[in-house]
């Protein structure tokens, strides 16, 4: 049988690094994940508690399409704490993850060969999925001076929709409400749909995250319970759309999906309760933050943002190579140390970047920047 | 914002009528369940019991998109067991449910505007998932004769693929070999890509269902722990494909889904094992078709095909009215028996049908065709 065109997705580069990294350990080498873009810790123990309660109490069978009633619910209550505004339950779609969320958003907007935009460096699954739904990602080359966020100046004519992250992956920098409302204005004037992926709200250490719901009702917006909440095996995020969109939305998510998973649901409503457990694991983040912006440059990576939020750092490798693939894995193998050559962000500058993460624990980012400065160092002298 | 056109799909009709009978429960009246799709048993104890075992272990991350290597072996296994057929795991592929299979199939094999096959009266979640995806879906009307499922001489010229269920719903009637192979052999021979549902195997009680993998590798299956391993609010099954497909596959839904639920996969892996308590389950299915068969005739529903498979029993109900959501309506209303009306299944002759589920347990069975029967027989009088 034939494969498709829009089937023909390019590969993860970081994928090759984890295998090559899952090949040194086997070998019976101790590797530091910095590679990685999730939290070490699991689910928070009220989230698992709920679940190993609810499911002795009766069978977790579909639930509605949009999500259990509850759940939306303490979804659209979080709009109240974290960001002042009243929600609508009604609003809320919870979903499979963030990744069900785009493909309902993706065909709720748009129709085949629709051109939507999206800052480069930027998660490399909009591109892959706008591609899968025989949509056109269209490439926004981003500046160092906007903090590698677009910016209405850099938006090409003729889009049909444009996805924006703040935190954004795999810088960690964040809009700002002028700067997202600039962004938000210029699309609503034109009518570019606009779609704010959040999913690392809730991990920021300048500031907080402005939700693109605090700006305008007429965009959709992703987030998930795989970040903050520490819950990303169990596949369950949400999306807030417009209260025109809600019945076309369901009905998408009736057909492609059913529902997203009840035991994940459950799990999710219990997380949302966890907050003591989960603003420690971010105070975790916060001190690896702040011993990576100390050991980076000690290690001879110099060239980099200070991130908002999310729990990535962004680095300009430029003077230390052309080749970012090959950097990472001479640190993988000099080193012991995992990281993400910036390609799979930004198929044109990221031959001059890398990506660590500080996501696991404080320790494992103590050794691993010991490590890059003890290689960096022996490197910078060869 | 503008919706696009292939997001409007057409409303599920069933929902209407798990609505009313919501409303008509919430009112204080007891409705007897023939509309549901799932079985009302959870999942089954020795899965509850290692996820429960395994969430406190260690954290749920991401697994490898393809899922757990440990699941993927254990569902080849399964080909040994049911079929007797040795099916490399590295052609499974484990997906969020069926509906993500369906998904990552459809993308994988067809560009916009490529036209699927499906027989009519079918899942309707085909028809609408292949437009969200800007595909074409063709509808192949099927005879009684043929127990309502495709042959050969029912399918169009122009096909670029076709999708059949064995067992089928709304019919539960199964393809045997020949008739399965038939089909294949058909579609391989004008390139038509073949994909064969089989998520109601392990749930029949006239011979056994036969796998399309017993007669060719290069084709789709679509399978899911869903039905037989009760497990539909899991959200978790598998795909089988052709070995030159299994990297697309995986590059599509490394992007499209990152991994099903990690929870799930856990839980569906030590299902697998769980053959007692899933067998005992289909004993109750066996019992409650032995009496919806004699007891739906009785009732006056004469015209049924003594279903092979699932859960289902789908009536043509042509000598009582024209319209069966009316006839629907009726029937929760007078005898407070929720059943499907056709319409879903099939948009055309649907008007003249019902699928009254048997997933439920028996005393509810017996109690809703002594209702059934209650009623129709006062309505005959009328």
């Amino acid at each position: 049988m034939r494969i498709s065109s829009r089937g023909t997705v390019d590969p993860f580069i970081v994928m090759d690094v984890m295998e090559a990294a899952r090949r040194a350990e086997a070998a019976g080498r101790h590797i530091i994940h910095m590679e990685v873009g999730q939290p070490g810790t699991p689910a928070p123990a009220g989230a698992r508690a709920a679940l190993a309660r609810q499911m002795e109490a009766g069978p977790l069978g579909y639930t509605v399409a949009l999500g259990l009633p509850e759940l939306r619910a303490g979804i659209a209550a979080l709009y109240g704490r974290w960001y002042g505004i009243s929600l609508d339950p009604a609003r809320v779609v919870v979903t499979s993850g963030s990744s069900s969320a785009f493909l309902l958003a993706f065909t709720a907007l748009f129709d085949a060969g629709a051109r939507v935009g999206l800052g480069e460096p930027g998660y490399p699954s909009y591109r892959q999925i706008l591609k899968a739904l025989s949509l056109c990602p269209v490439g926004i080359p981003t500046a160092e001076a906007n903090r590698l966020q677009p910016v209405p100046a850099d938006l090409p004519e003729g889009l049909d929709g444009l996805i924006v992250a703040s935190p954004g992956n795999p810088s960690g920098t964040m809009l700002d409400h002028a700067a997202l409302a600039a962004l938000v204005g210029h699309c609503a004037e034109r009518g570019i749909s606009f779609i704010s992926d959040e999913i690392y709200h809730g991990l920021q250490y300048q500031g907080r995250a402005v939700s693109a719901l605090e700006i305008s009702d007429d965009l959709y917006v992703i987030n998930s319970f795989s970040k903050y909440f520490s819950m990303t095996g169990w596949r369950i995020g949400w999306m807030v759309v417009p209260e025109d969109h809600v019945r076309t939305v369901e009905r998408l998510a009736q057909n492609m999906f059913i529902c997203p998973s009840h035991a994940s649901q459950i799990a999710a409503l219990a997380a949302l309760d966890c907050t003591e457990e989960l603003d420690a694991n971010c105070a975790v983040y916060a001190e690896n933050r702040r011993l990576m912006l100390e050991g980076l440059p000690r290690a001879g990576f110099t060239r980099i943002a200070p991130p908002d939020g999310a729990f990535y750092i962004y680095a300009d490798v430029s003077e230390l190579t052309e080749d970012s693939r090959a950097l990472a894995a001479e640190i993988l193998s000099g080193a012991g140390v995992a990281v993400t050559p910036g390609l799979d962000f930004d198929p044109v500058r990221g031959h001059q970047t890398l990506r660590f993460s500080y996501a696991r624990g404080t320790g494992d980012i103590a050794e691993g920047l010991r490590r890059l400065a003890d290689f960096m160092a022996v490197r910078g002298k060869a």
